[in-house]
């Protein structure tokens, strides 16, 4: 079997089985399979919980420098992270990165790559301690994000969802994904405005750090980064919770832009699109609306978390009917859609 | 200006330069620039100092397939790391790999990357738990190792050289520069069983974790890995110290399977070479002997640390009469030699 009828997650769980037969480490709290991993700090007496993520962009895969601006792959690059530790209702403090560069590659082109990252790392209370310089065919980056959670009970994991819960999301869907068709060309004739927000939600995701923590102190111990799509990312939390999510597709917040311009393909590119970096959270009713009370930004009830095999996501339209959507998240190695 | 011009090191210098600009973090111990990042914990009264480094392994450059395997990669791209660690007198805990491979890589040779990795970090207490995984033209490795350091005063820094320090290294040198050769078909006639272990050393360095507890516990405070090559490991020791060292080459201890076949080159594998990943480290003299005396390692002084300008090595025969070299360690975006 290839890697490519594996698939990004079967490559994953096939590391994550070869790693489970190993002892996990004393202080070890969460390993392969969340979005950040989580230890002990270890010290006698100290409570610290550190977390750590990594995440590789790769040239004419993740981005293309036809589209993309150097300061741009260099914001996205750190974003993503940022957006993983959050999703761990945690805070980011420390970055490491790699840079697979092209000799050709001007002095230049690196000062812009490294503003774009220390750009939105500062902006997040993250300073860049370390990495590597290699050469390569393409320019491959690797970011690792190391950060703290506010207390080991306080940690966002895939698997904290319960029969009962609020299924919620911060701010709105899909523009990330209009983006994309709108840097590849395929969304002619969209209004300039609508154009520019939409690549911008692609070039310049922003990681909802400071909104972690109010899901910490209101008892959220649920969530994931919407990165992979938000039926696909429920799906990862349905699986590790053993439950499973009814969405109203009808209360899926579809950002503005999308649903103005892109007419019955706005749910599509909202439930499917992927690399939003919303926060996708269950918890009590009463906690998201005290959540949604306490942020700037929106937050959205779609759904319920329910007991119920299969461990998935069932979407629903107004009246509770099942609606079908075609395209459930993005793979990087089955999937067929480039990113621009 | 293009980065083959920088050069690995332009590209770190200009890197570090502008993270200089901005304010280091309250916990931050050391940056850009050593063998890895520390930092406090930060937690009120953890005295834990936490350190995080990564390495970048890229197919064709670092390695190819034609002689590494795939548990040698996966071994290699986690043992850097961790000489990493032990060059900073820390204990490596935990490590975050990210894989970009080609689709048609089979699903078996992932395993066997992975049986690799996991050899060599269990061997020294690392686990792994966690990292991504992506599609790429080519294999590029990144491998994250993140550790501990026995106190925030046991730090071996880069910057500890002292004048009067005697300069010392672990085990013998120029054997995985042999190993290139080797591999690259480019030392014929070498009997088997020599061309076995030098191949070995290159394909399955072994980190000196042990042997970085017991510098610690006698107070040294310099040393660095032999990645780039004792010259210019040495250099940057000098530099980041503000001293200058001499090196005796005749005490230099060349690995016997390179002093026995490589003839008038071996000096210069040893010199030059890289990638024996042992402990170039500098102390009193007492210090370095009761070094010697605790490891079963050999450990030999090569030279002493002097106050002088230019802050650099200064090589000399058996006679103290200057020694030339003409290579003085490789760089990745520079040099003419490639890895095979």
């Amino acid at each position: 079997m290839k890697v490519s009828d594996l698939g990004e997650f079967g490559v994953i769980s096939r590391l994550a089985a070869v790693s489970g037969r190993t002892k996990p480490p004393e202080h070890l709290i969460i390993g392969i399979g969340d979005d950040t991993a989580a230890w002990r700090c270890g010290s006698p007496g100290c409570g610290a919980v550190h977390l750590g993520t990594t995440d590789t962009v790769v040239e004419d895969s993740h981005f293309s420098f036809a589209t993309f601006s150097w300061e741009d792959v260099g914001w996205k690059s750190v974003a993503v992270n940022l957006s993983d530790i959050a999703a761990m209702g945690g805070v980011p403090e420390y970055a490491l990165v790699s840079l697979a560069l092209t000799g050709d590659a001007a002095a230049e082109d690196i000062d812009r790559l490294y503003a774009g990252m220390t750009d939105v790392a500062s902006r997040f209370g993250t300073a860049i301690v370390g990495g590597d310089t290699v050469a390569a065919p393409q320019v491959v980056l690797t970011v690792t994000v190391l950060g703290r959670a506010y207390g080991e009970g306080s940690l966002l994991t895939r698997a904290g969802a319960r029969p009962g819960d609020v299924v919620a999301v911060t701010g709105s869907l899909g523009a990330s994904a209009a983006g994309v068709e709108v840097l590849a060309g395929s969304a002619p004739g969209l209004p300039a405005e609508a154009a520019s927000v939409v690549r911008q939600a692609c070039l310049r995701p922003w990681p909802r750090v400071t909104e972690a923590r109010a899901l910490v102190e209101h008892s959220v111990r649920a969530a994931i980064d919407v990165s992979d799509g938000l039926v696909s990312d429920l799906n990862h939390v349905c699986r590790a919770s053993g439950v499973g999510a009814r969405v109203h597709v009808d209360r899926v917040p579809v950002a503005e832009t999308v649903r103005e311009h892109f007419g019955e393909r706005a749910l599509e590119l909202a439930l499917a699109g992927g690399e939003d970096f919303e926060l996708l959270f269950t918890g009590p009713a009463a906690a998201v609306e005290k959540i949604s009370a306490a942020l700037a930004c929106p937050v959205t009830a779609i759904g319920e978390i329910v007991a119920r095999l299969p461990h998935q996501v069932e979407l629903v339209d107004e009246h509770g009917r099942p609606f079908r959507l075609a395209g459930t998240g993005w793979d990087h190695f089955a999937e067929s859609r480039k990113q621009t």
